[in-house]
């Protein structure tokens, strides 16, 4: 519970600093706290507070108003983990384990024969199509609200089977920091993410801080009817309405948001496009990477992995000079304390 | 500029009255300036303030934590006027005229043959397809900065031929002043239209404190490209891709903004399923409809008009006891006083 106590008390602390009109008379040695206890300090912790400085420096070049400071965060590999497998994945296999018994077809029929079979292989080459349909198929002609409910359910039981922890809690405590930071400098954090934005909407407010309207995600068809007693309820739809992934970042942030971001951060080629816009905006910008390079404390992979390829977007960002951060060396830990 | 400067005046106080932790200190009944000034006293007022004074007060059976006060506004017809013909429709067609010239097409195809020969009735019998394809044609092809830029010029020199205003000055004053109530009690205020999603947003923020990740409205197809020197650009498509209207708006709060109201306000069919969902909401919520009875100062129509039709909304509100605004009754001024 400490660093939560810590972190805490020193929001409480800013918090009264202000309410009091006393922040000018505090030495600044001594209210400055680090803001990131958890990232080592170099070149990636002072890019991220230094660009900070700059654009809330009132009269400075880089100034940026409170309303247009919108940071964007990529979810799987950025904010939690994501291996060997997307954590939504996980959830609809489980859901599909769980809907088996009223569906003696799917015994039969791929993907679902492999799902059931244990067979991760045989799931894993049905590809983004077969995965796909699981994810929409788990959730169909359920009400929002019965989602929701699965959903809240499988977090409260389901554990990661490599770190004994819930899925939850598989979120990274320098991130944590960064979204704490950012918003006590007046930024509104957003999660523009390729995960369903229902299945992230029911974590995200606890995990992260971040409320149910700012978060941008995937979605399926959702049908609008009239339930018992004449109750409005809201359909899923086996359906694919919008994939909020790789080119599609920006045109979700364009649609949902409706303002480009000043500082976004991915881990994958999937997040290129949105550094590319948040990039190509006017003014000052960030773009920044999270490099899976701990296989002891989390996972390393890039390049090759078929989860999360960080192929393109690691040359663009040499090619651009963006903040990569490198897990191993930049973060002194990985997940928050267990709750 | 008097109704600007003492609605500033009074949030300036507001303001300092907060910073210097004087609430307690003021006398109740000096520090109650009218909220809704422009509105007359009666049942309907009472009902806004009697609704904000109970979703208040802590320890109350209808208090609701801030983060859940979202409010939901419909554009056309209850933040500005719809008559005869929505300005969007209005924007769209002033689009074609322009475009004309590299279209000589058009001079023989319906509906643009209607646009440029003036025939407002040919325009109408093309029906909701018609206007749809007109609205679609009129910006395909541009980069949402592009389209940005022509909706300013447009609002910047277009006048609405009765009143003599500019399109952006055809906002309700009641209504602005029902906005800032709303939010100085800590709603977050949003409005979910009909209307395209990115023409909103180029005046929602000037005209009603709306930013632009508040607005939810109908959009077309957006597609990501890199542009002259690898700068990403998004094209915008002839293609519409979600319609916010009817039973489309709860779809659409659902998908934007992920909980529902607790505060709807709408003024046609248009809005009903808004209402009802908002209704549906487990514990308190407010439900609103402006009923246009005033052709003097503004316009009178409901059941029999083609443009924001009101009539099984009416009956809902009735069988429901939700709040329906007599605009020649309860409304002192419609308009602000123009800049």
């Amino acid at each position: 519970m400490d660093w939560f106590r810590q972190t805490i008390s020193r929001r409480v602390l800013l918090s009264a600093t202000i309410a009091l009109g006393l922040a000018g008379n505090i030495h600044p040695a001594s209210a400055q706290t680090d803001p990131l206890p958890s990232w080592n300090d170099g070149t990636v912790k002072s890019s991220i507070i230094d660009f900070v400085a700059r654009v809330k420096k009132e009269g400075g070049t880089d100034f940026v108003k409170p309303e247009e400071r919108l940071a964007t965060f990529d979810n799987d590999g950025t904010l939690w983990s994501e291996q060997p497998f997307y954590y939504q994945g996980v959830f609809a296999l489980d859901q599909i384990k769980a809907l088996a018994p009223s569906h003696p077809e799917w015994k039969t029929t791929q993907p679902f024969q492999s799902v059931l079979e244990g067979d991760m292989a045989g799931v894993m080459k049905s590809g983004e199509k077969g995965l796909t349909e699981i994810i929409a198929v788990s959730a169909s002609g359920m009400s929002t609200d019965q989602f929701n409910k699965t959903v809240a359910d499988w977090f409260a039981t389901a554990r990661e089977p490599r770190f004994k922890r819930p899925y939850g809690e598989m979120i990274f405590q320098p991130m944590l920091e960064l979204l704490t930071y950012l918003r006590s400098n007046g930024f509104q954090t957003y999660i523009v993410s390729g995960g369903g934005v229902e299945f992230m909407r029911v974590y995200a407010e606890k995990a992260y801080g971040i409320p149910p309207q700012q978060v941008v995600g995937s979605s399926g068809v959702v049908k609008f009817e009239l339930g018992t007693e004449g109750k409005p309820v809201l359909i899923k739809q086996p359906k694919i309405e919008f994939v909020d992934d790789g080119p599609g970042k920006p045109v979700g942030i364009n649609r949902f948001i409706g303002r480009q971001p000043i500082f976004a951060f991915g881990n994958s080629d999937g997040d290129l496009q949105m550094l590319q816009y948040a990039a190509a905006r006017k003014g000052a910008s960030f773009q920044g990477l999270v490099h899976h390079t701990d296989a002891e404390r989390e996972w390393a992979y890039d390049r090759a992995s078929k989860v999360g390829t960080l192929d393109k977007a690691l040359d663009a960002a040499t090619a651009n000079g963006w903040t990569v951060v490198d897990m191993k060396r930049d973060w002194k830990v990985i997940f928050p304390p267990l709750k």
